[in-house]
């Protein structure tokens, strides 16, 4: 999450207990009472009333007293209404089939959360052969193309906790340098992350008003492939993404 | 959200507040604050100071200052974290493929949500042609074959809010006995509701301890194929779905 202060006046204790929430998603796996509260810098007393009131509402859930606290149905429900309502999303979708079947190749959307880029959309080409993304895989942040250009779209205060943990070698102004190159380039590639000799390469979706969309397209080839078609497999992925932003309302 | 009270002191604040997310999430689109707050059964004046949290949190948005309250993009998030995290539902989506190819007819895997049932996966058969379902689209509760398992699995306490919006013409004894009906078959079969002609067939997951799975396998076929089949299709949808659900953790 970003630090951004939404104007006016809030009600602290939705704030603190979103800092729950916020730890549970970023950790990614149910959690323990205690490992829950010291992740979002509480005591475990002071959690504990907040969780009933989360679990009355669905947003958290144990499946039975005493068992690690894990994202309940409401919060399930919350995630596939919120991607229906998404315009940009739908949009993107639509592309999909159509960027498939132009470039033979496997292409993917990915999305943003706390655990970094997951995989929300894929569309395959018409041949009987070709390579597979799995839907909901969580791809690396510093190592996929997504994970690349929608940190460079979403800018280092939105993805500073989630790079501190995953890169810890690195320092600030260097994740920073590189997102900046990745923001120049206006794409992004990655060999081998996924399988060896496969390439991937991804261009985010830009932004509706001043909020980037956290949207990417990913298209997957054989490396030698990717390495002959480069300039047309950018054009054709950034045509598409101009015109999934411009009409977003 | 059923009434469960669980056990312990809440946040009577994250209650109050949990409202507007809930009143949000049924109405499925972006409403002004005043909406919101009517819905919630609060004044604006209460509302507004929660919609700030929430914002700060990401949990709603609003695209420009004034603009309706949407859902927000840590609300996108929790929702694809819980469906990763989601035993069941990975169990049920590697059953697809296999049901998709032994039954020759797009299978596909409905959960429940508060606006009701929406289309998660979809698998579809070798051949070249068959019918198709949308990802992401929400099912009739009444009239869909996923809505009616759905709502049976899940019990009245939990559905009742939705059917009293879709079917304000049906008292509770009727839905009740509906889904009793429902529930003493085991599968529920639709004809036309989605197009002339095609019949859809679903069976529900069953329960993770005393709580139900909230997730359905749907059969398509044109209805004179289902007519003939009917037996085997209920029978694959059945053991596929016990396959899914005995060693939930």
């Amino acid at each position: 999450m970003s630090e951004k202060q939404a104007g006016g006046r809030g009600i602290q204790s939705i704030e603190v207990g979103g800092a729950l929430l916020q730890a549970l998603a970023a950790a990614g796996r149910p959690l323990a009472l205690k490992d829950l509260a010291l992740a979002a810098g509480m005591t475990a007393a002071k959690a504990h009333p907040y969780l009933v009131s989360f679990s009355r509402l669905g947003l958290v859930e144990q499946t039975s007293e005493g068992a690690p606290y894990a994202l309940g149905p409401f919060a399930r429900s919350l995630g596939l209404i919120s991607l229906q309502q998404d315009a940009p999303l739908q949009r993107a979708s639509a592309e999909l089939a159509g960027l498939a079947q132009a470039l033979d190749m496997t292409v993917g959307l990915a999305t943003w959360t706390e655990q970094g880029p997951i995989v929300l959309r894929v569309a395959e080409p018409p041949g009987p052969v070709h390579l597979s993304l799995k839907l909901g895989a969580v791809l690396s942040l510093s190592q996929s193309a997504s994970g690349q250009v929608l940190s460079a779209a979403i800018g280092w205060d939105g993805v500073a906790a989630l790079w501190q943990r995953a890169e810890p070698t690195l320092t600030e102004a260097e994740v920073k340098a590189r997102l900046a190159a990745v923001r120049r380039q206006g794409w992004a590639r990655s060999d081998e992350s996924l399988v060896p000799g496969v390439s991937a390469l991804a261009v985010a979706l830009g932004t509706l008003g001043a909020t980037p969309l956290r949207l990417a397209f990913v298209a997957l080839a054989p490396r030698e492939w990717m390495d002959a078609r480069l300039p047309g497999v950018v054009q054709a992925l950034q045509q598409a993404a101009q015109r999934c932003a411009p009409a977003a309302s």
